[in-house]
């Protein structure tokens, strides 16, 4: 959301700004709110998030409950941007003090106006900014100077534009640091908490009270949020449009909501998260509280150009993100209308106990049609008990299909549905009820609408309304909304819904792994190497000047592999055909090659032989790759011939194992940016990437969570002993998996490793193939 | 739909049928329609498809422009679904005479009243029969008794409840079939055709006459969509619900609109397709004429039992539907709310001329979102010119985003929105264009929705309004309703809906192969043997009675194979060692397994040697596999030891080719049910299963449609020479496919055939294992 043009407008208004002199405060009701309550225990304030400012999270409370609010921008034209802040928070029933500032004015709206806030007698706890950019540094001073709390920075014209913005908007920052003050935006729509009647944004209207609380990096996700949300009579405990947020974001927020009784899901529109550790932490303290629902955009490479011209922002790898998302349980909202549907229905929607699903409908089709996107979305058609069938055959007329989908056919009145579903919600073998309702010639919509209220009122079952059809069925839409109800027109969004909340809850009863920065650091402390890249440095041949992540040695990334536990192939790098017989001799059947620094890409550069059997073939094949290395090094090559020799594998089948690194060397440091590593693992062999059979997990992960990925693959049924065939060395691949994650904790200088491949026999695992590459 | 209840209490009313007198017509309007018009040119009634009547398509204009209707079933109450019907007739505004029978009525609804329809004097062109099942037989008497063209049997109580009721709709038909009358239903909603003002259904309202013709297994599909089409100004040329489809069937309804050139789209909801072959030839007819849209529910195995107890019909493998109709460019929708989207934007979409859309938005998270899904979707970010982007900035903001997609930021009235759009809508570089509108502070939602509509009407180029949003969208989104604009509130729909619109286009420039059955008929005339089961009777060995399909031998699947062209590797079945190594000799390497006959399933048993390099090693294993088979087979075993030694090739990649029946060994014949042989193929091996990197073709299909879809496998890059590997013979793959397709035209008697692997090398492709199994 940009608004120059009327910040234009509004500048000439402002042009006299610190001149006039300050007025007392007139109009104000009286304040009828009790001060910010410190809705922390002191047990939640831990220490493990840090934002910019190393204070706790009360702080955030000026901004959804602050005693007095001052306004800069405000003027005497109601349509300018700042006025309508001033009036929605007038409007809204905002109860505690209002000041607006601008200097050409003694009084805006029947309240007192300021020139400076400096000129305001009282303490100001929270003041909203709605000037141009190049004001706002100065309003910022002022503000620091008058110890204000908070500021909601509304004004665009800063990181989003550029890298002059970008310095204004640090400029801002540090004053707002050096004054412990809070900042929310810049380029943002503001801060709505319908609890406390407080509407500090340009929104029109305000949401009821409810239990959603909404953070948002777009200010028009935010107002096209709240068109639905209030004739849909969707509430909110807490709103904020944070735009670039220069201060508070994501992790605080969530982190601060987490802990709040009255909030039961959190919604989130994402274009960009920085602190990504940050931000897992914060989800993990809503498990087994609220479900976290992230709408995050720029999933490809064209939309991320987008983001970047539009917020300035720079996503990440996607995969790391959704990796991340996926294994803390975050639900990912795949679009605008997705994201609202979710946050209603874990607003209001009841719990579902599994996924066994009775359908009720007065029509075979939609009833065909949910069944099969029950079974799609890997829900359960429920097998009625004969009781329940029984129970249904005496409600129901003989033409009825009294098995699921129960068919209360076309000319059922509201009865046969109440009768149906009270049946149905009492049958154990029950986790949810689907009532489909199509406009037939007798059908009593209203009359089955309160049937269905009344039932969800009575049972804890989750009651699934889809109404097919519109002109009969807009006053029932209604009045299930009025009644709190999600409430469907589409069978596959419905059932997407059921099988998202299902989902949500069965994976929060999984136990997550947790190692702790502490932890990971502790770790290092007892590692071979200080530093790899001295260690580089130091021993290793350089052959070209590292530009970028170098390679490591075979015979460094061998230490390191051993150490961090991962099983490798019996090698030995020589530089003279003695040695490399000698070790061959002991070793056979071998394999040679050059080495990563003397080919950095041998595969396809053939230099490379298998099935060495005996001293003459050793010898011809060692002869041959020496020549094939000179001849690739050119004459210029100083650093002499490099061969490696591996002992040659029986294997049955061959792993990749990758990682990737989010953040620098420093991630797993508190307050660094970045998600870590991401670890990539599935069929290997020199196909991987035509069958992109790779499943991802975000270190630090365990045992358990790898297996589980792990079965997603296809290569995980082959290794399990497919077609009657013995089953390999699962238990062991896992292993090797683990390994590499205790590679990158160890040395998280790594910038990626990349394994491939991993080989697999019976009893065993050998990586064969690995290169690290460090910064 | 089924209406007992109704049903139960008319036949109280009903009880004295057929015993009154007949009475004269009064009370209704003059007739103002024509007779009914031949709109099908005589080059059209091609006899490709003849139905369960040898009469031509003429016969189906008396369902839409019945020159008079005689309805069965009114009574005196209104509610009644006969009355319903007859008033429908009555206050849809039908033009021609209308005739109530019921023999306890002299006089309903103003109408002369009829005890029977053979009283009338007048010709009856249409009856509609609403009275309970165990009537209609008598009144089909009736109907022929006086020679009426067309009957609409809305009742239910037939083939969906049973034995007995397929049984009384066998009889009807019959009766039917003898006197010409076409049937539409029974069980069924009606027939609706808004231009001759006929609603001859128990739907309440009539849509306005448009440009889509929808036919119906499900009535309540059509009581739903009529529910959102008649607010939505939605327009419907025909609108049939045909329940049982005892005689009217897709087929000739679609062959019937192909030809109509006052409809651009076909909407279908089919449970069940019989005719398969006769569908997808219906389905050709309107190729470049308009698209067919089909939601066929029942794609799982629990919606199938669901369809089962629904209308008792069967439905076939789900595969075969959905490759019959992406064959044949039919666009499948997979719910009730995608269709209804899919009819309304093909009615009055615009065809986009490419792939390239431009984004059009005052916000810009909206705009990533819409990125992701365009790209998603297979659709581009247009990338506009330097001229494009110069207009762009000549009439928008500094702040805003001239590239794609265009921001015209928050604070846009009306005119940025016009001014971008006209210039967008001249870029060639833009195919199409969509305009995301979310209500901010100041945006003008009305103005801006005339100005999209007006450009509607100027730019022959589609424009996608999507409104997010609702409170402020509702009076815009019927707005462009009215002006018949498709209009979405949802990024991911309207993209989709663009999406398949595209595909659509582009598809339907791909010439399409066609073998009529008069082709394959004659392909058959010269085949070498007669009878595949004659053949197996008297040659083969027969070792178990024979049920179900019966596996032949690899001699005579040999030489089948090769009278289709199919490549295979040397082979001898042998029952004495010295035959064996005759041939083995000639060939080691070589491979020794078990005939098909002497142990079903090789692999499992590991009754198979491969490696056999000479004499030696042949009469080790040639031993060691007779006493496997004999231990399997058992003392009771009489028909010797039978075994097969092949040459043994030493390949690189393993292809799997299947084909599989759906209809009877006459499905290549006219009129017969079924779609013919679904062909599957893709990766080989024993993990075919596992990998599942199998695509699929209808028999028929080309050389150049295999290859297409063969591209799509990740075997095929492979095949192809991927990570620099030499490419292998490819071309032989598909000449492989197509020759198992010759087998199964040739020999229509195979049910199945499994060709895995087919083994490939650079130059050649050989089958070496392959089972046919015949009925």
């Amino acid at each position: 959301m940009k608004n120059d043009d009327i910040f234009d407008k509004l500048s000439e208004l402002l042009s006299g700004i610190s001149k006039t002199s300050s007025n007392n405060i007139k109009g104000t009701d009286e304040i009828k709110l009790s001060g910010p309550k410190n809705i922390f225990s002191t047990n939640n304030l831990n220490n493990t998030h840090k934002n910019m400012f190393s204070k706790n999270q009360d702080s955030l409370d000026y901004f959804f409950k602050p005693k007095s609010i001052a306004v800069f921008g405000v003027s005497e034209d109601p349509s300018k941007l700042g006025s309508v802040v001033f009036n929605n928070l007038i409007f809204g029933g905002y109860k505690g003090k209002l000041y607006p500032i601008n200097p050409k004015y003694t009084e805006l709206f029947n309240y007192q106006a300021y020139a400076k806030i400096t000129d305001i007698d009282e303490p100001i706890e929270l003041a909203i900014i709605v000037i141009p950019s190049q004001y706002v540094l100065d309003a910022m001073k002022d503000c620091a100077a008058k110890k204000v709390q908070a500021v909601i920075i509304i004004s665009s014209g800063f990181k989003e534009t550029g890298e002059a913005g970008a310095e204004l908007e640090k400029e801002i920052v540090t004053i707002a640091k050096d004054a412990n003050i809070r900042i929310i935006g810049p380029n943002c729509l503001g801060v709505i908490s319908p609890s406390t009647k407080l509407n500090a944004s340009f929104a029109t209207g305000m949401p009821t009270t409810g239990n959603i609380a909404f953070l948002s990096q777009s200010g028009a996700i935010c107002t096209a949020l709240l068109d639905s949300a209030i004739p849909d009579n969707l509430g909110f405990r807490d709103f904020v449009s944070f735009g670039n947020k220069a201060d508070v974001n994501e992790v605080e927020l969530i982190e601060l909501w987490s802990d709040d009784n009255d909030i039961k899901v959190i919604g989130a529109y994402l274009e960009e998260i920085k602190y990504g550790r940050d931000f897992i932490e914060a989800i993990k303290k809503c498990k087994n509280k609220k479900p976290v629902i992230v709408l995050k955009p720029g999933q490809t490479e064209q939309a991320k150009k987008a983001i970047a011209s539009h917020t300035g922002a720079l996503a990440g790898s996607i995969e790391t993100f959704k990796t991340a998302l996926e294994q803390n349980n975050v639900i990912e909202a795949c679009d605008f209308n997705q994201m609202y549907s979710l946050l209603m229905s874990f607003a209001w929607g009841k719990r579902p106990a599994g996924r066994n699903v009775a359908i009720v409908t007065n029509a075979g089709g939609p009833g065909i049609i949910a069944t099969d996107q029950i079974i799609k979305n890997g829900l359960k058609i429920a097998v009625l008990s004969e009781q329940t069938q029984a129970e249904l055959g005496e409600i129901l007329p003989p033409s009825s299909n009294i098995h699921n989908p129960v068919d209360v056919i076309g000319d059922a009145l509201a009865d046969r549905y109440r009768n149906s579903i009270d049946i149905l919600a009492k049958a154990p073998e029950v986790d949810a009820i689907f009532v489909l309702i199509t406009p037939q010639l007798v059908t009593q919509i209203e009359d089955t609408t309160r049937s269905i209220i009344l039932a969800s009122r009575k049972y804890d079952k989750p009651i699934y309304p889809v109404l097919l059809g519109k002109k009969h069925m807009l006053a029932a839409i209604q009045d299930f909304l009025d009644n709190k109800i999600p409430v469907y027109t589409d069978i596959t969004e419905a059932v997407e819904q059921l099988a998202i909340h299902i989902n949500y809850l069965e994976r929060n009863n999984e136990e997550n792994i947790t190692i702790s920065s502490e932890e990971i650091s502790k770790m290092r402390n007892n590692r071979q190497f200080k530093s790899l890249s001295e260690e580089f440095d130091s021993n290793e041949m350089s052959t070209e000047s590292a530009k970028g992540p170098i390679i490591l040695s075979e015979d460094l990334s061998y230490k390191i592999a051993i150490e961090a536990g991962l099983p490798m192939t019996a090698q030995k790098v020589s530089r003279n055909i003695e040695d490399a017989l000698e070790f061959a001799k002991e070793n056979f059947p071998v394999v040679i090659k050059a080495t990563n620094r003397a080919i950095p890409h041998k595969t396809d550069k053939k230099a490379l032989y298998t099935n060495i059997n005996n001293e003459q073939e050793f010898i011809d094949a060692y002869r041959k790759l020496e020549n094939t290395i000179r001849e690739i090094q050119g004459e210029n090559y100083k650093g002499g011939i490099e061969i490696l020799v591996q002992k040659q594998i029986s294997y049955k089948e061959q792993i990749f194992i990758g990682a990737n690194r989010d953040g620098d060397k420093n991630v797993y440091e508190n307050n660094n940016p970045g998600f870590g590593h991401l670890i990539a693992y599935g069929q290997g062999g020199i196909y991987t990437e035509i069958y992109k059979d790779i499943v991802y997990s975000l270190a630090p992960t365990d045992e358990k969570s790898v297996l589980t990925n792990l079965s997603k693959t296809k290569i995980f049924n082959i290794l399990n002993g497919a077609r009657g065939n013995s089953p390999l060395a699962t238990d062991k691949v896992v292993k090797a998996i683990l390994a590499v994650q205790k590679m990158i904790l160890l040395y998280p200088e790594i910038v990626s490793v990349d394994i491939n491949p991993l080989l697999v026999t019976q009893d065993d695992v050998f990586a064969v193939d690995i290169k690290i590459f460090v910064e």
